[in-house]
C-alpha cells in the first residue's frame, strides 16, 4: 500500500496546516470533503469533523476539502466563506480545483463517490478509510483511537475496523 | 387592528399563491422569513414550515420569504435556486426585495427582527403572531387549529395563545 | 355520538382533577394511556403529554392512565409511584383497574390496542380521538386548537383533523 | 496501579460472561452500572452500552450491572426481567449485591458516585475510566480503539483519553 495521492488545492480558507498531505507524515489526519449545499453534510459530515476536531484536535488534524461537483455558480469560494462563518468551521477547508462543471481534480484523483465523504490518513501516510455517507461516531472513535496508537515507522497490517457509510447506487 | 402590510417581492421561486397578500383574504397563512445560510433557519424554521404545508396543506398556505440582510453576494437568487432544491423546498418561496445591502424592503416594513421569524396571517389578513427563533410545534399547532375554527368575517378578539419564539439582544 | 364511557379506577396517584368523566363536561380533556415499562410510553407517550400539560395547562385537562396489560408484578402501583417521582410525572394518573392477568376494566370498555395510546374528550363529553402509536405534535395541537375553539353546547360535526397514529396488527 | 476488585453479584440475568472479572483477563471490558428507574440510564447509558455491544462485540466485552441504591422495592430482579425483555437488553446484567436500603456491594467497593456510570477495564484488568454521567461516544470509541491496541502482559502508562462524565455534586 503506498501513500494516498496529493491533494489538489486552489484556494485555503483558514490555515492550512501543512502545503502537502505528505507535509502531514507522523500524524492522523481526517479530512472531510463536502459541499456546502448538500443537506447530508451540514446535518452529519461536517458537525462530526467539527466533534473530531473539538474532542481530538491535539492528536488528530481536521482538515475540510470543499469538493463541488453540482451547482458550481452557487457554491462559489464567495458564498464558501460565508457558509463557513455562520456555520462556525473553525478548521482549515480546502478548494477542490475545479475541473469545468464535473467533479473536481482531487475527488476523482481518490475516486471520491460523493459527499459527505470522510477520509482517514494513518500516520504513514497511508489511506485506512474512505466512508461516503453517515459514519458511525463510535466506530470512527475506535478506529482513530487504534490508528493513534500505531508507531509511525513500523507498519503493522492491523484489521481496518469497519465504519458504517452508506454506499451510493 | 388593520390588515398587514403587503409583502415586496423581486421575484418568486415556485409559482406565488397569490400576486399579493390581499389576495389570499379568507385562508389562514404561514410565512416563513429565512436566509438559507442561516442554521437555525435550516435545522429549524425550514423542517416546521415544510411540516406546516405537508400537515395542513390543504388548509394553511404556507410561503417563504428570503430575507437576506447579510452575506448578500452569497445569498442571491441563483444560490436560493439550487439551495431549495438540494433541501426539497416544495412551498413557493419569493425573494424580498432588496435595498443596498441592509435590511429588504418587506423586512423592514414588517419589522422583522431576524431570521428564522415565523408570520401568521388571519383569515381577516391581520398578522395574529410573528415569531423570531425558535417556535414550540405544539403550540403552533394549537394557534393554527384556533385560527382555522375562526369565521372570515366576524372578527372575534380572541386571546392569541403565546408561541415561543427565542427574542433577539 | 354518546358520550365516552367512564374510565374505571382502582387507585389514583396525585390528585384527580374529578372523581369521573363526566365531571369535566366543559373542558377539553386529554388522556394519556400508557405501561412505565413500554419505552414508546417513556420516549414518546409520555413526553407529548407533559408537553400538553405545561403547554395547555389552562385550557385542557391532561391525565395519565396506567393500563396494565403485560408483566403485571412488575408493574405494581409500588412500582409507578418510584417511576412517577424519577420521571417527574406531575398530572394525574389514574391505576386502570386490574382483571387478572388479561386488559385492565377501562381499557377493554374504550377498546384500546396497546400503549401509548393518547385520547382526546372534546367539551360535551365526546371521543374526539384515540391514537395508538406515535402522534404527531403539530396535528395535536391543530386537534386542540379545534377543540378548545368550539361551545360546549351547541355541537358542530366538525372535520377531525387526523392524528397520525400508529396502529397495531 | 493494581486489578479492579471483585464485583459481587447475587444474580445473573442472562449468561455471565466469566465468574469474576478476573476470568476476563485478557479482554478489554465495559460495565454499564445502571437502575431500571433512572432516566439518565435509559436514554443515554444503556443505549450507548447496546452501541458498543453490537458495534465491537468481537473485541469488548459489554456487561450490565444492576446497582439498585434507591426505590428499592420498585426494582427488583422481577422488575428487572421485565424492563431487560422490553427494552432488549441482550448483554448480561448482574444484580449487584444489596446491603440494606443503602448503596449495593459493588458500588460502595467501587466508590460509583451514581447512575449510569460506564467502567473500562483494561486486558490486564485495571481500571482505566469510570464515567458518571454523560460518555461522549467518539471520547469512548478513541479510548476503546487505544485500549484494544494495547498489548495484555506489557502495560505501558498510557495517557488516558478523557471521558466527559458529568460529575455529581
Amino acid at each position: 500500500m503506498g501513500p494516498t495521492p496529493e491533494w489538489e488545492v486552489s484556494e485555503w480558507l483558514g490555515t492550512p496546516p501543512a502545503e502537502t498531505l505528505a507535509g502531514l507524515r507522523g500524524r492522523v489526519v481526517v479530512i472531510e470533503a463536502f459541499q456546502m449545499l448538500c443537506p447530508g453534510c451540514v446535518s452529519h459530515g461536517l458537525p462530526l469533523a467539527r466533534k473530531v476536531h473539538s474532542t481530538l484536535a491535539d492528536e488528530v488534524v481536521v482538515i475540510g476539502l470543499h469538493t463541488v461537483f453540482e451547482h458550481h455558480e452557487a457554491m462559489t469560494p464567495v458564498s464558501l466563506k460565508a457558509f463557513m462563518h455562520e456555520y462556525r468551521v473553525t478548521f482549515p477547508v480546502g478548494v477542490d480545483t475545479p475541473h469545468g462543471h464535473g467533479m473536481p481534480m482531487t475527488m476523482q484523483r481518490w475516486g471520491l463517490q460523493g459527499t459527505p465523504t470522510l477520509i482517514v490518513v494513518d500516520r504513514g501516510g497511508r489511506l485506512r478509510a474512505q466512508a461516503f455517507g453517515t459514519v458511525d461516531e463510535l466506530a470512527l472513535g475506535g478506529a482513530l483511537g487504534s490508528l493513534l496508537a500505531e508507531e509511525t515507522v513500523e507498519w503493522s497490517a492491523g484489521r481496518s475496523r469497519g465504519m458504517t457509510g452508506r454506499r451510493a447506487g
